[in-house]
């Protein structure tokens, strides 16, 4: 990734039914990047159609955001899958997006894993490998988006399948480069101005403050912004003029 | 078809999780296409990449057994979907399944519906246009397999996609040529040499006697054997014994 | 019912996971029976609790609002379910509701269906004597609560159980007293005069004027509002104080 | 319990749908307690009540046999629940099920974890102290059946509930008198010789022989078979014939 660009990713399609959840026309006017849910932990069929058919409209990169079958915990729940269970239901979520992204005439881009499989993925190694599996079972040219130095990134880069690291305008990381860990008072950043600094450090010097203090380098390709919260998508449109301020141009990865 | 070859298909894959259905293999050893379901109505995803596996090493064409989103009820209840909320849950699974397809080395050769979504599309042009609707979305090239005479045939040959009627070796028929409902005494053909009898005169004299004495005529592509029940494998294998003596090639369509 | 007191009652608890629907805590200040969701078409265990505790809190009666097993179509979707299977979903439902309300220090106090079951029992004897078959057997001392003259209450009333007819506030009627269908334009009243104005109709002359002009007898033991879409639990309070300047209290039905 | 009788109980009713799973008529001429599967894990509504029927007409006790959210994987994976929703879910089965067995003239007398949830209790406080909560919110009276040492009962004495300690017949154990975990060989003993020998060992000395060799002391007031693998229900006969030998009588506890 060029210094000058980065890329700008959201959960979208995040509904069920007759709920409704995040404010998806709101992102796609914003980010380049849709994770797009696949049905097991949010978002149904006829959610994911239309997901992947604004996302084409607004030009913007789909990609097969995957998690654990968990609707009632929105896949936020850790869950101990054997690995081939698990790279099956993997595969059997990417296939299902994709056949939307061809009915709207582009395809599933790249995967990144969302809520529990997100975390147990970062140092579980045998779901990594499960995911990375499901992923080279798939299309070995689909990258993987996921945490800098995560187990699955480290798995999916063994494999041969190319790797997006991507880091988070809102949350604070440790003096190690991970998440602090959101029951940790400050883990997510409150302060509007704390996450565009976050974000203005991330993409002109390639480095966080820790939340204890220290200065941690972070190389990320993509940039992740929220919009199931009020006011997320509102912060999301910031976060984007931020970087156009800092002259780094928001545009999908690779 | 050539008069001199038939295919020969069954459903597949109707496993869920811990609860296994249907003799596999052995129908494995017997069909020319295999209708894997995908999950709505039966299959879970691990038995979908399996089914798909075995499948593509028997060299048998796979197809998507799309259903009703009703495992409960195995996908046997009418439901009264909004056309487009059905051609959505149909394009999920046929993308879903192909996944699995693809990854086993072939790819989803076509779709037939299963149980009540079948018996729907058999009069409910509606939900029959959804289907269509589905398929064409996804691929144009994918035959639909149906019923000879009813609206899901008419509806994709309407919409320019290639259609094959199947009959079914062990159901007795109307005057008119459609199935006797399972409620009427008869409606399935119990005796073995009964179900042969049927066999026979479809593939030679392109016919069937129904249930009320008439000949009827019945061009069929394919034929639908059954392995759910205890002898149905074996019934199965007679059936293309018996084909074979009559002349008749077992081949996929196309 | 003393036409100086009525039953108001709405639906509630209808959240799923991390999905949220309806303002429960506006609802709950201004009925007096609350129709709880549980579990098959909206509301999952922590919610159902969650809605019992609160109920009890406001002194709000609970009442089971089984529907159809069907998230993502929020039962809104008619499904040929065999009686004996209906029934033994709707006893389920009632079971499990039953336990949160002991929990919270009530008990389900009656019984109304929900979306597609609802509008199905109207008119479908078959479901409807299921529905009651399931109440019956879990306590008859449950009254069903449904729409006047409706297949659900006849079979109800034959069965030997106690019935409570409901009438709309917002909804428009035909010139025999049922629902105009949803599809009709002017279907639901949309504005706020119309609501109140047939409330005040229905509680002082026991009739309302029917889409197509007609003055329609309608006796009802309850009235019910909605919660589930912007400004609806604020008419919910108009309508409560529209009773009560009619002179009529607000009260659970027996 | 005493000396001269134990209880004897196996899981039961884990068919869904289409699906068929165990013997349970086989095994309801045998055992005193069924685990009845409540929905969640296996076991539909209307094979719950099927199940509640048959065991009322039996004389064997029912029990809620509670487990994860988890139908395609049988409840056998461990999920990490808060604890509050795993207690909301847990009660939503309990009285489900109670809803059957009081419609059957009974009604469920005890609770035991399934799968997953079983083993997660035997060392996680936690979801130990979550299904205790869980009983103790339903009713108190409710005894809670599971391993001797575990977790689960220590949180259930603690907070004043009745608990039952179970051995199995055809388990190996530990030294320490837990279960062999099932990846070691020797882990189910496959010799009927050798499950015979350690139930009369149970019923006469209370005690095991552990894998390793050793004596280990175990006092149980249930002894569990199982009935969902070909010969197991042949199996619990010949269990219950060698208890009658040993002059101990099945009786359901308390």
């Amino acid at each position: 990734v060029s210094e000058r660009s980065i890329d700008l990713n959201a959960d979208l399609g995040e509904s069920f039914g007759r709920w409704r959840l995040g404010d998806d026309d709101a992102l796609l006017a914003v980010v380049s990047s849709a994770n797009v849910a696949c049905g097991f932990h949010a978002g149904d069929p006829s959610t994911m159609r239309r997901s992947c058919e604004l996302a084409v409209r607004h030009g913007v990169r789909i990609g097969a955001q995957v998690g654990y079958r968990d609707l009632v915990g929105f896949g936020r729940r850790e869950i101990d899958y054997e690995p081939a269970e698990l790279a099956d239901d993997v595969l059997y979520q990417i296939g299902a997006l994709d056949g939307f992204a061809r009915a709207a005439g582009d395809r599933v881009r790249y995967v990144k894993p969302h809520g529990a499989l997100y975390n147990r993925t970062v140092r579980d190694r045998r779901q990594a490998d499960a995911v990375t599996a499901a992923v080279a079972a798939y299309d070995r040219s689909l990258p993987l988006l996921g945490l800098p130095g995560s187990s699955l990134l480290a798995s999916a880069a063994e494999a041969g399948l190319d790797t997006v690291g991507e880091a988070f305008a809102d949350r604070a990381y440790t003096a190690t480069g991970e998440l602090t860990p959101r029951r940790v008072p400050g883990a997510v950043l409150a302060d509007e101005d704390a996450v565009l600094a976050q974000v203005t450090r991330l993409v002109t010097e390639q480095q966080v403050i820790a939340l204890t203090g220290e200065l941690v380098p972070m190389r990320a390709g993509s940039l992740c912004v929220h919009g199931d919260t009020p006011g997320a998508a509102r912060l999301a449109v910031q976060v984007r003029a931020t970087l156009t301020a800092a002259g780094v141009r928001v545009a999908a990865f690779r």
